[in-house]
Protein backbone atom coordinates (compact mmCIF):
# COMPACT_ATOMS: atom_id res chain seq x y z
CA UNK A 1 0.00 0.00 0.00
CA UNK A 2 1.71 3.20 -1.10
CA UNK A 3 0.75 5.93 1.08
CA UNK A 4 1.68 9.66 0.64
CA UNK A 5 2.31 12.66 1.86
CA UNK A 6 4.71 14.66 4.19
CA UNK A 7 2.09 14.74 7.39
CA UNK A 8 1.23 10.63 6.62
CA UNK A 9 5.25 10.32 7.56
CA UNK A 10 5.76 12.26 10.46
CA UNK A 11 3.06 10.44 12.11
CA UNK A 12 4.49 6.86 10.60
CA UNK A 13 7.74 8.50 12.51
CA UNK A 14 5.86 8.81 15.63
CA UNK A 15 5.29 5.27 15.82
CA UNK A 16 6.51 2.49 18.28
CA UNK A 17 8.70 0.51 15.99
CA UNK A 18 6.59 -2.41 14.29
CA UNK A 19 3.50 -0.83 14.26
CA UNK A 20 3.39 -0.64 11.04
CA UNK A 21 5.68 -2.16 8.81
CA UNK A 22 7.32 -0.03 6.35
CA UNK A 23 8.62 -1.62 3.11
CA UNK A 24 10.54 1.00 1.30
CA UNK A 25 10.73 4.86 1.11
CA UNK A 26 10.66 6.99 -1.78
CA UNK A 27 11.56 10.62 -2.04
CA UNK A 28 11.55 13.08 -4.78
CA UNK A 29 15.18 13.32 -6.22
CA UNK A 30 14.86 17.30 -7.49
CA UNK A 31 17.80 19.38 -6.06
CA UNK A 32 16.21 21.89 -4.50
CA UNK A 33 13.81 20.42 -2.09
CA UNK A 34 13.04 21.70 1.40
CA UNK A 35 15.04 21.22 4.45
CA UNK A 36 11.24 19.77 5.97
CA UNK A 37 11.76 17.21 2.66
CA UNK A 38 15.27 16.14 3.87
CA UNK A 39 14.90 15.81 7.55
CA UNK A 40 12.25 13.66 7.13
CA UNK A 41 14.69 11.56 4.46
CA UNK A 42 17.37 11.93 7.60
CA UNK A 43 14.65 10.42 10.05
CA UNK A 44 13.44 7.68 7.76
CA UNK A 45 17.58 6.60 7.18
CA UNK A 46 18.37 6.60 10.93
CA UNK A 47 15.32 4.14 11.45
CA UNK A 48 16.94 1.73 9.50
CA UNK A 49 14.03 1.60 6.66
CA UNK A 50 15.21 1.46 2.82
CA UNK A 51 15.56 5.02 1.30
CA UNK A 52 15.38 5.25 -2.14
CA UNK A 53 15.34 9.26 -4.55
CA UNK A 54 13.54 9.14 -7.73
CA UNK A 55 12.02 11.31 -10.44
CA UNK A 56 8.60 12.79 -9.61
CA UNK A 57 6.66 11.30 -12.20
CA UNK A 58 7.94 7.64 -10.92
CA UNK A 59 6.61 9.21 -6.93
CA UNK A 60 3.23 9.46 -9.50
CA UNK A 61 3.39 6.04 -10.70
CA UNK A 62 3.12 4.39 -7.44
CA UNK A 63 0.68 6.22 -5.55
CA UNK A 64 -1.42 7.94 -8.77
CA UNK A 65 -1.36 11.13 -6.38
CA UNK A 66 -0.20 14.54 -8.50
CA UNK A 67 -0.13 16.32 -4.54
CA UNK A 68 2.29 13.59 -2.79
CA UNK A 69 4.77 16.59 -1.59
CA UNK A 70 7.50 14.37 -2.52
CA UNK A 71 7.06 11.49 -0.78
CA UNK A 72 5.64 7.68 -1.00
CA UNK A 73 5.77 4.96 1.75
CA UNK A 74 5.24 1.77 1.06
CA UNK A 75 3.50 -0.29 3.83
CA UNK A 76 2.34 -4.01 4.21
CA UNK A 77 -1.24 -3.30 5.45
CA UNK A 78 -2.63 -0.41 6.92
CA UNK A 79 -2.67 -1.75 11.08
CA UNK A 80 -6.19 -2.02 11.88
CA UNK A 81 -6.82 -2.08 15.55
CA UNK A 82 -8.68 -4.86 17.30
CA UNK A 83 -12.09 -3.59 19.33
CA UNK A 84 -11.19 -5.31 22.33
CA UNK A 85 -7.65 -3.75 22.11
CA UNK A 86 -9.13 -0.14 21.79
CA UNK A 87 -11.52 -0.96 25.04
CA UNK A 88 -9.20 -2.33 27.16
CA UNK A 89 -6.99 0.52 26.50
CA UNK A 90 -8.92 3.14 27.50
CA UNK A 91 -10.79 0.78 30.54
CA UNK A 92 -8.98 3.05 33.41
CA UNK A 93 -9.76 6.59 31.63
CA UNK A 94 -12.27 8.82 33.18
CA UNK A 95 -13.83 10.01 30.40
CA UNK A 96 -13.77 8.56 26.76
CA UNK A 97 -15.45 8.80 22.94
CA UNK A 98 -15.30 6.31 20.48
CA UNK A 99 -16.77 7.19 16.57
CA UNK A 100 -19.06 4.86 14.97
CA UNK A 101 -19.22 4.80 11.41
CA UNK A 102 -22.53 3.04 9.67
CA UNK A 103 -21.49 2.83 6.62
CA UNK A 104 -19.91 6.28 5.62
CA UNK A 105 -18.46 5.83 2.03
CA UNK A 106 -16.83 8.28 1.09
CA UNK A 107 -12.93 8.33 1.79
CA UNK A 108 -12.91 11.74 2.12
CA UNK A 109 -15.15 11.74 4.57
CA UNK A 110 -13.78 9.27 6.65
CA UNK A 111 -10.31 11.04 6.22
CA UNK A 112 -11.89 14.19 7.99
CA UNK A 113 -13.69 12.60 10.29
CA UNK A 114 -10.81 10.70 11.47
CA UNK A 115 -8.61 14.07 11.32
CA UNK A 116 -11.66 15.41 13.83
CA UNK A 117 -11.68 12.59 16.06
CA UNK A 118 -7.86 12.80 16.93
CA UNK A 119 -7.84 17.21 17.55
CA UNK A 120 -11.12 16.45 19.88
CA UNK A 121 -9.43 14.18 21.48
CA UNK A 122 -11.60 10.84 20.42
CA UNK A 123 -10.58 7.64 21.50
CA UNK A 124 -10.95 5.04 18.38
CA UNK A 125 -12.74 5.39 15.19
CA UNK A 126 -15.23 1.88 14.44
CA UNK A 127 -16.12 1.30 10.47
CA UNK A 128 -17.98 -1.96 9.17
CA UNK A 129 -16.24 -4.09 7.26
CA UNK A 130 -19.61 -4.09 4.58
CA UNK A 131 -20.73 -1.09 2.38
CA UNK A 132 -18.02 1.47 3.99
CA UNK A 133 -14.91 3.08 2.79
CA UNK A 134 -11.73 1.81 4.14
CA UNK A 135 -8.18 3.41 5.22
CA UNK A 136 -6.97 3.70 2.06
CA UNK A 137 -4.00 6.34 1.18
CA UNK A 138 -6.29 8.89 0.12
CA UNK A 139 -8.19 8.58 3.29
CA UNK A 140 -4.81 8.88 5.34
CA UNK A 141 -3.65 11.91 3.14
CA UNK A 142 -7.32 13.38 4.18
CA UNK A 143 -6.68 12.46 7.82
CA UNK A 144 -3.21 14.48 7.68
CA UNK A 145 -1.69 11.26 8.97
CA UNK A 146 -3.41 11.13 12.14
CA UNK A 147 -5.31 7.93 10.80
CA UNK A 148 -1.91 6.38 12.81
CA UNK A 149 -2.24 7.93 15.19
CA UNK A 150 -6.20 7.53 16.25
CA UNK A 151 -6.75 3.61 16.72
CA UNK A 152 -9.40 2.21 13.72
CA UNK A 153 -11.11 -1.20 13.73
CA UNK A 154 -13.52 -3.18 11.40
CA UNK A 155 -16.12 -5.08 12.54
CA UNK A 156 -18.81 -7.53 11.20
CA UNK A 157 -21.95 -5.97 12.47
CA UNK A 158 -22.31 -2.11 13.80
CA UNK A 159 -25.87 -3.06 15.85
CA UNK A 160 -23.97 -5.99 17.86
CA UNK A 161 -21.31 -3.68 18.37
CA UNK A 162 -23.02 -0.88 19.70
CA UNK A 163 -24.91 -3.80 21.81
CA UNK A 164 -21.53 -5.12 23.07
CA UNK A 165 -20.41 -1.37 23.86
CA UNK A 166 -23.34 -0.93 25.52
CA UNK A 167 -22.69 -3.72 28.26
CA UNK A 168 -18.94 -2.13 28.22
CA UNK A 169 -20.79 0.74 30.23
CA UNK A 170 -20.95 2.75 27.44
CA UNK A 171 -24.12 4.79 26.10
CA UNK A 172 -24.62 5.59 22.37
CA UNK A 173 -25.76 8.60 21.24
CA UNK A 174 -26.88 8.70 16.66
CA UNK A 175 -27.13 11.07 14.75
CA UNK A 176 -30.89 11.47 12.94
CA UNK A 177 -33.22 13.52 12.18
CA UNK A 178 -36.35 14.25 14.59
CA UNK A 179 -33.66 13.68 17.60
CA UNK A 180 -32.86 15.24 20.83
CA UNK A 181 -31.16 18.61 20.50
CA UNK A 182 -27.53 18.36 20.61
CA UNK A 183 -26.77 21.07 22.83
CA UNK A 184 -29.49 19.62 25.16
CA UNK A 185 -27.59 16.24 25.21
CA UNK A 186 -25.48 15.53 28.76
CA UNK A 187 -22.96 12.71 27.44
CA UNK A 188 -22.04 10.00 29.64
CA UNK A 189 -18.73 9.26 30.34
CA UNK A 190 -18.18 6.70 28.16
CA UNK A 191 -19.70 8.14 25.01
CA UNK A 192 -20.17 6.61 21.67
CA UNK A 193 -21.39 8.65 18.58
CA UNK A 194 -22.85 7.50 15.78
CA UNK A 195 -22.94 8.51 12.04
CA UNK A 196 -24.33 6.84 9.52
CA UNK A 197 -24.14 6.87 5.49
CA UNK A 198 -23.86 10.15 3.37
CA UNK A 199 -27.31 9.84 1.84
CA UNK A 200 -29.34 7.25 4.13
CA UNK A 201 -27.89 8.10 7.56
CA UNK A 202 -27.69 6.00 10.40
CA UNK A 203 -30.00 2.49 9.18
CA UNK A 204 -32.65 1.51 11.53
CA UNK A 205 -31.80 -1.63 12.71
CA UNK A 206 -28.54 0.47 14.26
CA UNK A 207 -31.14 3.45 15.41
CA UNK A 208 -32.69 1.17 17.20
CA UNK A 209 -29.98 0.20 19.77
CA UNK A 210 -28.85 3.82 20.65
CA UNK A 211 -29.94 5.49 23.79
CA UNK A 212 -30.55 8.79 22.26
CA UNK A 213 -31.19 10.10 18.51
CA UNK A 214 -29.23 13.44 18.11
CA UNK A 215 -30.12 16.20 15.65
CA UNK A 216 -27.90 19.46 15.31
CA UNK A 217 -30.65 22.45 15.18
CA UNK A 218 -30.42 23.55 11.70
CA UNK A 219 -32.29 25.96 9.29
CA UNK A 220 -35.80 25.98 8.16
CA UNK A 221 -35.58 24.30 4.49
CA UNK A 222 -32.20 22.29 5.45
CA UNK A 223 -32.36 18.98 6.01
CA UNK A 224 -28.91 17.55 7.18
CA UNK A 225 -25.20 18.88 7.39
CA UNK A 226 -22.43 17.14 5.24
CA UNK A 227 -21.35 13.50 8.00
CA UNK A 228 -17.93 15.37 8.32
CA UNK A 229 -19.49 18.42 9.39
CA UNK A 230 -21.93 17.23 11.62
CA UNK A 231 -18.99 14.57 13.61
CA UNK A 232 -16.93 17.92 13.73
CA UNK A 233 -20.14 19.32 15.78
CA UNK A 234 -21.35 16.54 17.88
CA UNK A 235 -16.94 15.83 18.50
CA UNK A 236 -16.55 19.15 19.93
CA UNK A 237 -19.97 19.76 21.90
CA UNK A 238 -18.89 16.45 23.31
CA UNK A 239 -15.67 17.61 24.07
CA UNK A 240 -16.72 21.59 25.57
CA UNK A 241 -19.22 19.80 27.77
CA UNK A 242 -16.56 17.12 29.00
CA UNK A 243 -14.23 20.08 29.56
CA UNK A 244 -16.56 22.07 31.32
CA UNK A 245 -17.24 19.17 33.63
CA UNK B 1 -22.10 26.56 -16.66
CA UNK B 2 -23.41 22.92 -16.08
CA UNK B 3 -24.75 22.40 -12.41
CA UNK B 4 -25.98 18.92 -11.92
CA UNK B 5 -28.35 16.67 -9.11
CA UNK B 6 -31.41 17.19 -7.89
CA UNK B 7 -30.71 18.70 -4.62
CA UNK B 8 -29.19 21.88 -7.34
CA UNK B 9 -32.13 21.70 -9.29
CA UNK B 10 -34.21 21.68 -5.69
CA UNK B 11 -32.88 24.62 -4.51
CA UNK B 12 -33.02 26.04 -8.30
CA UNK B 13 -36.41 26.02 -8.43
CA UNK B 14 -37.37 28.03 -5.16
CA UNK B 15 -35.31 31.11 -6.56
CA UNK B 16 -37.67 33.54 -7.16
CA UNK B 17 -37.53 34.14 -11.31
CA UNK B 18 -34.65 35.88 -12.96
CA UNK B 19 -32.54 35.55 -10.01
CA UNK B 20 -30.97 32.74 -12.36
CA UNK B 21 -31.02 32.21 -15.79
CA UNK B 22 -32.09 28.67 -16.85
CA UNK B 23 -31.12 28.22 -20.64
CA UNK B 24 -32.06 24.99 -20.60
CA UNK B 25 -32.47 21.60 -18.56
CA UNK B 26 -31.37 17.73 -19.25
CA UNK B 27 -33.07 14.81 -17.80
CA UNK B 28 -31.94 11.42 -18.04
CA UNK B 29 -34.06 9.47 -20.74
CA UNK B 30 -33.93 6.18 -18.68
CA UNK B 31 -37.15 4.42 -18.36
CA UNK B 32 -37.02 3.45 -15.15
CA UNK B 33 -36.62 7.06 -13.70
CA UNK B 34 -38.14 7.31 -10.24
CA UNK B 35 -40.82 9.53 -9.46
CA UNK B 36 -38.48 12.10 -7.38
CA UNK B 37 -36.98 12.86 -10.55
CA UNK B 38 -40.22 13.06 -12.70
CA UNK B 39 -41.50 15.95 -10.60
CA UNK B 40 -38.72 17.57 -10.70
CA UNK B 41 -39.04 17.71 -14.80
CA UNK B 42 -42.83 18.22 -14.41
CA UNK B 43 -42.28 21.22 -12.06
CA UNK B 44 -38.89 22.68 -14.54
CA UNK B 45 -41.33 22.44 -17.35
CA UNK B 46 -44.63 24.57 -15.40
CA UNK B 47 -41.73 27.47 -14.93
CA UNK B 48 -41.71 27.31 -18.47
CA UNK B 49 -38.05 25.78 -18.85
CA UNK B 50 -37.10 24.40 -21.86
CA UNK B 51 -36.06 20.61 -21.06
CA UNK B 52 -34.89 17.68 -23.10
CA UNK B 53 -34.64 14.43 -22.39
CA UNK B 54 -30.79 12.64 -23.22
CA UNK B 55 -28.90 9.75 -22.89
CA UNK B 56 -27.11 9.27 -19.51
CA UNK B 57 -23.66 9.63 -21.71
CA UNK B 58 -24.63 12.79 -22.99
CA UNK B 59 -25.21 14.57 -19.43
CA UNK B 60 -21.63 13.40 -18.21
CA UNK B 61 -20.64 15.14 -21.70
CA UNK B 62 -22.11 17.87 -20.42
CA UNK B 63 -21.10 17.96 -16.76
CA UNK B 64 -18.48 15.43 -16.64
CA UNK B 65 -19.71 13.84 -13.54
CA UNK B 66 -21.17 10.87 -13.21
CA UNK B 67 -23.09 11.23 -10.10
CA UNK B 68 -25.49 13.94 -11.58
CA UNK B 69 -27.97 11.94 -10.09
CA UNK B 70 -29.87 12.41 -13.89
CA UNK B 71 -30.15 16.05 -14.05
CA UNK B 72 -27.99 18.90 -15.91
CA UNK B 73 -28.64 22.67 -15.73
CA UNK B 74 -27.35 24.66 -18.23
CA UNK B 75 -27.35 28.22 -16.35
CA UNK B 76 -26.09 31.53 -17.80
CA UNK B 77 -23.44 32.24 -14.90
CA UNK B 78 -23.71 32.18 -10.65
CA UNK B 79 -25.54 34.71 -9.67
CA UNK B 80 -22.66 36.08 -7.12
CA UNK B 81 -24.11 38.65 -5.04
CA UNK B 82 -23.02 42.31 -4.17
CA UNK B 83 -21.48 42.79 -0.43
CA UNK B 84 -23.29 45.91 -0.33
CA UNK B 85 -26.95 44.14 -1.14
CA UNK B 86 -26.21 41.37 1.41
CA UNK B 87 -25.31 43.96 4.20
CA UNK B 88 -28.70 45.82 3.64
CA UNK B 89 -30.60 43.12 3.56
CA UNK B 90 -29.42 42.02 6.95
CA UNK B 91 -29.08 45.48 8.48
CA UNK B 92 -32.63 45.12 10.59
CA UNK B 93 -31.78 41.41 12.22
CA UNK B 94 -31.07 41.88 15.50
CA UNK B 95 -28.21 39.30 14.95
CA UNK B 96 -26.07 38.19 11.88
CA UNK B 97 -23.42 36.02 10.84
CA UNK B 98 -21.11 36.54 7.74
CA UNK B 99 -18.51 34.21 6.79
CA UNK B 100 -15.13 35.49 5.03
CA UNK B 101 -12.81 33.01 3.26
CA UNK B 102 -9.06 33.92 2.48
CA UNK B 103 -7.77 32.01 0.07
CA UNK B 104 -9.56 28.89 0.81
CA UNK B 105 -8.96 26.88 -2.64
CA UNK B 106 -10.32 23.36 -2.05
CA UNK B 107 -13.90 23.33 -3.99
CA UNK B 108 -14.78 20.55 -1.84
CA UNK B 109 -13.86 23.06 1.23
CA UNK B 110 -16.22 25.76 0.03
CA UNK B 111 -19.34 23.94 -1.01
CA UNK B 112 -18.87 22.22 2.57
CA UNK B 113 -18.49 24.92 4.34
CA UNK B 114 -21.05 27.27 2.31
CA UNK B 115 -23.85 24.52 3.08
CA UNK B 116 -22.80 24.19 6.81
CA UNK B 117 -23.50 27.75 6.95
CA UNK B 118 -26.58 27.82 5.07
CA UNK B 119 -27.77 25.19 7.95
CA UNK B 120 -26.18 26.73 10.91
CA UNK B 121 -28.21 30.48 9.80
CA UNK B 122 -25.68 32.35 8.54
CA UNK B 123 -26.29 35.43 6.34
CA UNK B 124 -23.58 35.35 3.73
CA UNK B 125 -20.54 34.12 2.71
CA UNK B 126 -17.52 36.60 1.57
CA UNK B 127 -14.59 35.01 -0.70
CA UNK B 128 -11.82 36.66 -2.80
CA UNK B 129 -11.44 37.17 -6.43
CA UNK B 130 -8.02 35.84 -5.94
CA UNK B 131 -6.34 32.67 -5.26
CA UNK B 132 -9.25 31.81 -4.21
CA UNK B 133 -12.11 28.25 -5.31
CA UNK B 134 -15.05 29.87 -7.00
CA UNK B 135 -18.55 28.59 -7.52
CA UNK B 136 -18.00 26.15 -9.55
CA UNK B 137 -20.62 23.19 -10.68
CA UNK B 138 -18.96 20.85 -8.02
CA UNK B 139 -18.91 23.34 -5.23
CA UNK B 140 -23.07 23.63 -5.86
CA UNK B 141 -22.81 19.78 -5.39
CA UNK B 142 -20.91 19.33 -2.54
CA UNK B 143 -22.98 22.61 -1.37
CA UNK B 144 -26.17 20.64 -1.54
CA UNK B 145 -27.86 23.00 -4.06
CA UNK B 146 -27.77 25.46 -1.30
CA UNK B 147 -24.99 28.03 -2.72
CA UNK B 148 -28.34 28.78 -4.87
CA UNK B 149 -29.64 29.95 -1.02
CA UNK B 150 -27.31 31.47 0.57
CA UNK B 151 -25.69 34.53 -0.57
CA UNK B 152 -21.92 34.80 -1.93
CA UNK B 153 -20.42 37.95 -2.98
CA UNK B 154 -16.62 38.61 -4.22
CA UNK B 155 -14.30 41.18 -3.27
CA UNK B 156 -11.38 42.12 -4.29
CA UNK B 157 -9.24 42.99 -1.03
CA UNK B 158 -10.08 41.09 2.16
CA UNK B 159 -8.24 42.81 4.39
CA UNK B 160 -10.29 46.04 3.78
CA UNK B 161 -13.16 44.34 3.54
CA UNK B 162 -13.14 43.40 6.60
CA UNK B 163 -12.07 47.16 7.72
CA UNK B 164 -15.32 48.20 6.04
CA UNK B 165 -17.10 45.49 8.00
CA UNK B 166 -16.35 46.68 11.46
CA UNK B 167 -17.20 50.30 10.23
CA UNK B 168 -20.76 48.84 9.64
CA UNK B 169 -21.16 47.29 13.70
CA UNK B 170 -19.10 44.12 12.63
CA UNK B 171 -16.58 42.13 15.21
CA UNK B 172 -14.71 39.78 13.54
CA UNK B 173 -13.33 36.84 14.62
CA UNK B 174 -10.28 35.13 12.46
CA UNK B 175 -9.62 30.67 12.75
CA UNK B 176 -6.01 31.01 13.80
CA UNK B 177 -3.80 28.87 16.00
CA UNK B 178 -2.79 30.45 19.69
CA UNK B 179 -5.41 32.47 19.77
CA UNK B 180 -8.53 33.02 22.42
CA UNK B 181 -10.01 29.66 23.38
CA UNK B 182 -13.24 29.01 21.05
CA UNK B 183 -15.18 28.14 24.33
CA UNK B 184 -14.72 31.88 26.16
CA UNK B 185 -15.87 34.00 22.98
CA UNK B 186 -18.60 36.24 23.36
CA UNK B 187 -19.67 36.70 19.89
CA UNK B 188 -21.37 40.12 18.96
CA UNK B 189 -24.54 40.08 17.44
CA UNK B 190 -23.17 41.24 14.34
CA UNK B 191 -20.02 38.62 14.11
CA UNK B 192 -17.84 37.85 11.45
CA UNK B 193 -16.05 34.57 10.97
CA UNK B 194 -12.86 34.50 8.53
CA UNK B 195 -11.18 31.28 8.10
CA UNK B 196 -7.97 30.94 5.66
CA UNK B 197 -6.29 29.02 3.25
CA UNK B 198 -5.58 24.94 3.74
CA UNK B 199 -1.96 25.34 4.36
CA UNK B 200 -1.43 28.99 5.82
CA UNK B 201 -4.48 29.64 7.17
CA UNK B 202 -5.32 33.36 7.42
CA UNK B 203 -2.84 35.55 5.85
CA UNK B 204 -1.00 38.01 8.36
CA UNK B 205 -2.45 41.06 6.47
CA UNK B 206 -5.89 39.57 7.17
CA UNK B 207 -5.49 38.70 11.12
CA UNK B 208 -4.19 41.85 11.96
CA UNK B 209 -7.14 43.37 10.70
CA UNK B 210 -9.24 40.76 13.05
CA UNK B 211 -10.69 41.83 16.60
CA UNK B 212 -10.30 38.47 17.84
CA UNK B 213 -7.96 35.39 16.89
CA UNK B 214 -9.51 32.46 18.04
CA UNK B 215 -8.51 28.67 18.19
CA UNK B 216 -10.07 25.73 18.64
CA UNK B 217 -9.42 23.23 21.15
CA UNK B 218 -6.95 20.26 20.20
CA UNK B 219 -5.08 17.46 21.13
CA UNK B 220 -1.57 18.24 21.69
CA UNK B 221 0.21 16.99 18.59
CA UNK B 222 -2.68 18.09 16.32
CA UNK B 223 -2.07 21.44 14.85
CA UNK B 224 -4.93 22.13 13.09
CA UNK B 225 -8.40 21.14 11.08
CA UNK B 226 -9.72 20.58 7.72
CA UNK B 227 -10.94 24.23 7.39
CA UNK B 228 -14.47 23.13 6.65
CA UNK B 229 -14.66 21.11 10.11
CA UNK B 230 -12.96 24.34 11.57
CA UNK B 231 -15.98 26.59 10.15
CA UNK B 232 -18.80 23.71 11.17
CA UNK B 233 -17.21 24.23 14.50
CA UNK B 234 -17.26 27.87 15.04
CA UNK B 235 -20.41 28.11 13.08
CA UNK B 236 -22.34 26.15 15.36
CA UNK B 237 -20.81 27.45 18.53
CA UNK B 238 -21.71 30.57 17.34
CA UNK B 239 -25.39 29.93 17.26
CA UNK B 240 -25.59 28.15 20.33
CA UNK B 241 -24.42 30.85 22.29
CA UNK B 242 -27.09 32.84 19.53
CA UNK B 243 -29.87 30.61 20.75
CA UNK B 244 -28.63 31.01 24.65
CA UNK B 245 -28.80 34.12 24.48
Amino acid sequence: MYVYGRNVLREILALPDGRVKVKKLFFTDQENVDRDLKRLQEESRRRGWKVETTRPERLFDLCREKKNQGVVVDIKDFPYAELEDILSSIDSKPSSTLVVLDQVQDPHNLGAIIRTAAAAGGDGIIIGVHSSAEVTPAVAKVSSGLVFRLAVARVVNIASTLEKLKKRGYWTYASATGGENLWEIEFAPRSVLVFGNENEGVRRLVRERADHLVSIPMEAGVDSLNVAAAAAVFLYERRRKAAAG
